[in-house]
């Protein structure tokens, strides 16, 4: 799979609208067959950074990028951010998670 | 770098003090000389998993493991929550983020 991590900086008066805005792009996303999973969370230490973490099987992202919906969000989102996103992906052998021993719950 | 994601299901009242439950062991784990970074985010679509998206020099890994506020955080943080927390993670080439060029602001 690729997985890949986000970092959104919004702008401070969309910041809470934020989901709702990404809404249609994200119901979208993970529709695509060859989406593992697109999810967003908000930082704690700043509320106007989201973070986004995806994953596509190893032959979606050409899909995801050509996609109508992500060229909608290119026009759609970038405008409503402070900065560009900053991303790290990585291509990765498993789709699962594993279970974080060192944490683990009896 | 290692780059790690994890994911945290806590239990529902302890959801809302999570950051302020994880912060000193937060604080002590971004005072390491190897740790690049430790951030929390809280799911936009369940507000009981909290995502960290960490980082830590190569060779910074064993003494995180090893630190005391490791040992007192695998105390003190899995009573709090629902299951094991899910982890993926791997060696990545470079420190820094690159730019999401696809969502580029101008």
């Amino acid at each position: 799979m690729i997985f890949i991590v986000a970092k959104f900086l919004v702008k401070p008066e969309h910041a809470d609208a934020w989901p709702e805005l990404s809404r249609e792009f994200t119901e979208a996303t993970r529709a695509e067959p060859g989406n593992l999973w697109f999810d967003w969370s908000r930082s704690v230490d700043d509320p106007n950074e989201y973070v986004l973490v995806e994953a596509f099987k190893d032959d979606a992202a050409e899909a995801h990028v050509n996609s109508d919906h992500f060229r909608k969000a290119q026009e759609q989102l970038p405008p409503l951010l402070q900065e560009t996103p900053r991303v790290r992906n990585v291509v990765m052998d498993r789709d699962e998670w594993d279970p974080l021993g060192e944490m683990a719950v009896d």
